[in-house]
């Protein structure tokens, strides 16, 4: 029985569940991290700026909504930002007669590190999640996550919706 | 349909359930992360570390076992020993007789740390996961996050069956 049952009175069936879950997340993000930057050279948070503003209107979208969409506090994507600005991948705009904030964009070597990685790293997240998993787990997976983001009140649900409809 | 479904040849189908996985594992480590830091001071990172120590035999762990329990890279386990170090949470401790390498063991301060956070970290845990899920969603979600941990080829699946047990 593992500490935090003990601790939390949750039996540790449910730990189980929630461990292997957790260390199943983990080892996925590194995996694939390491993935991106061996194929692009980018990390996996840059990827994640990188594909929003690829999937954007016009490759651009307002700081704010940027956050919203990735699930980041204002300050992470400022610095996220800065740093891949410093690096030419994105852009921050500012429109004179516009003061609902700043616009980031996809610059031309953003936009050729996104395509360049966007391939690999999706054969990878067919050969290490979706081959591995019955097209019922998928069924189970998809509803239970959606439940999840239900439950945490994500302001992102709609988005999922969307992208998966 | 979204570009990555277009660019790598996975039906849209397929990406909505990579994406509602993917949007609330996101999802889900923020709000875990705003509760240990409102909670308990720390970071996500930091509750790894100390949990691991908190749970491991005379609360030590050599680095190198660290770094293969929490999934993470050397220099990543070095940093995070050091910051935590500089707060009094966890001390490196060498042994003159023992050239394998140093043992990181929880201090006092991280002990209560750990133990502050623990249980409204667990109750977070059942609030937005565990309660959520049923019975059945739940032994999908062990069995499907077995198999991609053994797609990875993840070192540490029997410490999670071991866990899980």
């Amino acid at each position: 029985m593992t500490s935090m049952s003990v601790i939390s009175e949750v039996s540790t069936q449910e730990w189980g569940v929630w461990r292997a879950f957790h260390m199943m997340r983990r080892q996925l993000d590194r995996a694939l991290e390491t993935q991106l930057q061996r194929d692009a050279g980018i990390s996996a948070p840059d990827y994640e700026v990188l594909l929003a503003l690829f999937e954007a209107d016009d490759n651009q979208l307002r700081s704010r909504q940027l956050g919203e969409l990735i699930g980041w506090e204002k300050s992470r994507i400022s610095h996220q930002v800065s740093r891949m600005e410093s690096r030419g991948l994105v852009e921050r705009r500012e429109c004179s007669d516009d003061l609902r904030g700043v616009w980031v964009g996809l610059t031309t070597d953003g936009r050729r590190a996104v395509l360049g990685a966007m391939r690999k790293h999706a054969a990878k997240i067919r050969q290490l999640f979706l081959d591995v998993l019955t097209e019922e787990e998928k069924k189970v997976l998809l509803s239970a996550s959606e439940r999840v983001l239900d439950a945490i009140g994500a302001p992102v649900c709609d988005d999922v919706s969307r992208r998966a409809s």
